[in-house]
């Protein structure tokens, strides 16, 4: 249903609980950047009317979770601040094709994976993470990211027949995994295994 | 209340009666675009974890706002697109200031007068709007303008000394007025009324 290309290797999850107020940090910063990619699609591609109300209610739930995590932060008196993002979102950005419409295409796509790699991840905080709340909040996360993914794939899905989007978004996938096993200087929410 | 230096001159109502699609769908405009600058500003300043919390709810209520001018469109048939914006935005940018921490405690003016005359206006429209339907729109809209007006205008307060922000809000509404009496080529929210 992710359309994800590999499982995150079980390192991660180690790590991550290992540095649990720097993944929660940048679980907010993420937060607030799928708002921000959200809204500059709407913004970029004023004459795509299909994407403005789906891409607005997206928007509006992703700043609604950066809003539950600087709670959290705050609740643990962990300091919202300025922190070095892990390469991935970068990395996957730069497979967008520059002429449209595979532009708007293909960046659909990537949102979408990058909302299918965190759930896949959530998840696995959900699973393991010791705090009873903290696991909560996942759990209700994750299920926003999947819907989130579906609502991508949907979009991509308007603009090029189903085959050829099927077809583009595996082989993104096939990156997507390439990019994880990339080792990482820091343990982040998006941050490679290796 | 609301800081402004002048009132809208009743011609401008009337115009803009003249002009109901212009009108709804410049407003669907500035609904995204007021969203848009609190998340600009989200990313702007992560260093100033004061801003977050409040702007990213703002940014919700706006980018609701937005879902129901598309809805509102829908129902009149009137198709989402591109329009030429008026100048009003852009000028008053203009006079933010380059060096921080003036920059920001002028664009969160800017951005609070920019609320405080769609409060004005809204007021208007819904005193004059024939449809009963969207005079409640616009009354339910006021109230958040005026509100998020009010909380601009804190967040400066975070930033300097009381009597520095009222005096900078002063000045910046004179000009705020100025732009207003600017002839515009077509009628808008924020259009002039020369």
């Amino acid at each position: 249903m992710l359309n994800l290309a590999s499982e995150t290797a079980p390192g991660w999850v180690e790590n991550a609980l290992r540095e649990r107020d720097a993944i929660l940090l940048d679980h907010a910063h993420c937060e607030k950047k799928a708002a921000g990619a959200a809204v500059n699609l709407l913004f970029r591609y004023p004459q795509h009317a299909f994407l403005q109300a789906p891409l607005a209610e997206l928007a509006r739930e992703e700043l609604e979770h950066f809003e539950r995590l600087l709670r959290t932060l705050e609740e643990r008196k962990i300091p919202f601040a300025r922190q070095r993002p892990s390469a991935y979102g970068g990395r996957l950005h730069r497979l967008v094709r520059e002429r449209e419409p595979e532009r708007l295409l293909d960046t659909l796509l990537v949102c979408g994976l990058i909302e299918a790699r965190s759930c896949e991840r959530l998840k696995l905080l959900a699973e393991a993470w010791p705090d009873p709340g903290l696991a909560t909040l996942y759990r209700d996360l994750l299920a926003s990211e999947a819907r989130h993914h579906g609502l991508y794939v949907e979009l991509a899905q308007q603009l090029a027949p189903v085959d050829e989007v099927r077809a583009r978004l595996a082989a993104l996938a096939v990156r997507e995994a390439e990019i994880l096993t990339e080792p990482a200087p820091a343990v982040r929410l998006h941050s490679g295994t290796a």
